[in-house]
């Protein structure tokens, strides 16, 4: 934690030792060093906070007061849903909308406040004009564009791109924003590699950018970006708006391709069994922290995860460390986003070492 | 599903296509026919069925119905708790617990029924001991083997086995109930080397036993095995009993190494974009499946999950596939224990068409 560096992490407040691990523990401090350093980074472009990264409105508001938002993005209409009841205003869903009762979702949201949704096809769009019509509400649109990320959106520089924009533009129900273009594939990369490709994600852009203006449906909104592209994206004039989420809580898997933000979440666990000097479990495991990018990281470097199953991660151990039986352990979730969606609180441990409960109120349960 | 084979299983009954996507859904004759294979191939032995693979009050209790069940097992205290609330009797955690909190919740659910608890030091012994004397409870005992798999339990034919089995034998509060030595490092590998380890720890067990009878603890229980050792554990006359689990909704990994039971459990998902006939992305990500151990695998033949992130599954088709944005996709999740965990809810479908919610209330929010 801030305060409470070196390798044993036993110095935390009672209240801390007293919750029942594995726990998510947020460190308040180093989280609006994040949020304010986002904010500073992003001073040009704007940000557009992501709520799937930790799901918690609580954060999202400190995201808000820092300054420079254009609003707030979340994956689903299910997070559009519940950011809407709890009065966010301008939300985009970053995403593809297409089960009806997502749609629904996506309209009750719409009844409350401004709701943008991406769409990379003329289905989408349909099913959008349909659901616009029965709630009687409207929805703004973001041109889907597939930057090099493999994942959804349009081909950049398909006839596609123009058909959909003008199927968009005719709607009496949607509004056609502009575009969105998410370099998912250059986020945890060398921060060569992800100027690299936020330059040529940028020229992408703008080419389209280019081609709506020549059919007189310029965007209002170029939408992109995230954790790992916020500082060269920053410079990359194209962009009105940057979706990052991870840098507030930060992940291993960020902190290794060096992003300037700090580890503000760790997951407490609690030393179980210790069978020899260089050997010891500790009781979180895949339930507790999300593994498919590899193991957490123990802030204590005497202390290597070296497996990881449904309730235990698996330590060895330097033989100079003391850790027995007991002992509280602090692990550096691999990848943030999956690892807050196995919790439902978040414990924040403030300055002054009050410690408060955070719903990860964006949890839907199905 | 059962009656509904086939690639596209878009013959869902309506109220199945209703619930919003990623959801689990639960095919309750395929989960009764695993049961009902269970309960017969642990004939000669009896199940201690495993709550933490699906953490279903529900499903437990249908286990139980099946009959030959000394009890449950589960994997933490807290859902030793849960479960001594929900009535369930004769509670095994097939674990170490040493947090004071977690200890606590032990002792509640000790309150109820009878709970015995894994150890394999004499600091839990001490702790045990300490939290039955504060709680004026009992708790029973099993000492916990590393009989391979390299995670807790003591080296069988150590003298520590034999120091912390007297020492539970000394206690006043504490039962000693006999031995555990769970092959986890046996699960998931080919019928011949199941068979094979499953002898090798049968041994193991055997030679823990005899030493004890030596000194006159003579253990009444020998609790080991699970899903993938459940057929060849069944003719290891050691084992008293069988902590099997994933048995009961399968999962991808399980099928891969043809364990005696069939898939009860699918992820549906949605289908919300198509770029080529060759490419398909969905909107189950690892919010919704665990992926630490590699893809979950689509019903659907002609589909293959190339790629899974925070909210999507992504997808290569053969031509022949005419998968389009809105279709229903099942997907068999990879991994039962830690998939169940990010749901709230189990949706079971019945052969007559209904459709029921089932808590997966053994969740703990911390």
């Amino acid at each position: 934690m801030s305060r409470r560096p070196g390798s044993t992490l036993l110095d935390w407040p009672t209240a801390v030792s007293a919750i029942p691990t594995p726990f998510l523990l947020v460190d308040v401090e180093a989280m609006e060093r994040n949020i304010a350093r986002a904010a500073r980074l992003a001073r040009g472009v704007g940000l557009r906070p992501h709520f799937k990264a930790h799901k918690c409105t609580r954060i999202l508001e400190r995201q808000l007061a820092a300054g420079g938002c254009s609003g707030v993005t979340c994956a689903t209409a299910a997070e559009a849903k519940i950011l809407a009841e709890a009065g966010f205003p301008d939300i985009l869903v970053a995403n593809e909308v297409v089960h009806p009762a997502a749609l629904a979702e996506l309209a009750a949201a719409a009844g409350r406040t401004s709701v943008t949704v991406a769409v990379d096809c003329e289905d989408h769009v349909n099913r959008l004009e349909a659901t616009a019509s029965e709630h009687r509400c409207r929805f703004g649109v973001l041109l889907d564009l597939d930057v090099g990320q493999g994942r959804c959106g349009m081909v950049p520089g398909s006839d596609t791109v123009l058909h959909v924009a003008q199927r968009v533009a005719r709607s009496e129900t949607l509004t056609l924003e502009g575009l969105m273009g998410y370099d998912g594939h250059a986020q945890h990369r060398g921060y060569r590699e992800r100027t690299d490709i936020t330059v040529r994600t940028g020229a992408l852009l703008d080419v389209e950018r280019r081609r709506l203006d020549a059919i007189g449906l310029s965007p209002r909104v170029v939408s992109g970006g995230g954790t790992g592209t916020l500082e060269p994206a920053a410079d990359n004039s194209v962009l009105t708006e940057i979706q990052a989420g991870s840098y507030v809580l930060m992940d291993a898997d960020y902190g290794r391709v060096g992003v300037p933000f700090g580890p503000a979440l760790y997951c407490v666990a609690t030393v179980i069994s210790r069978r020899s000097a260089a050997e010891a479990v500790a009781d979180a495991g895949l339930k507790a922290l999300s593994a498919e990018d590899g193991m957490p990281v123990a802030v204590d470097p005497l202390i290597d995860v070296v497996g990881i199953s449904d309730e235990h991660v698996t330590l060895r151990t330097d033989t100079a460390s003391r850790l027995s039986v007991g002992d509280a352990l602090a692990l550096i979730p691999r990848h943030v986003d999956p690892t807050v969606n196995l919790h439902g609180t978040l414990h924040a441990l403030h300055e002054d070492d009050r410690v408060e409960r955070w719903a990860v109120d964006g949890r839907v349960d199905r």
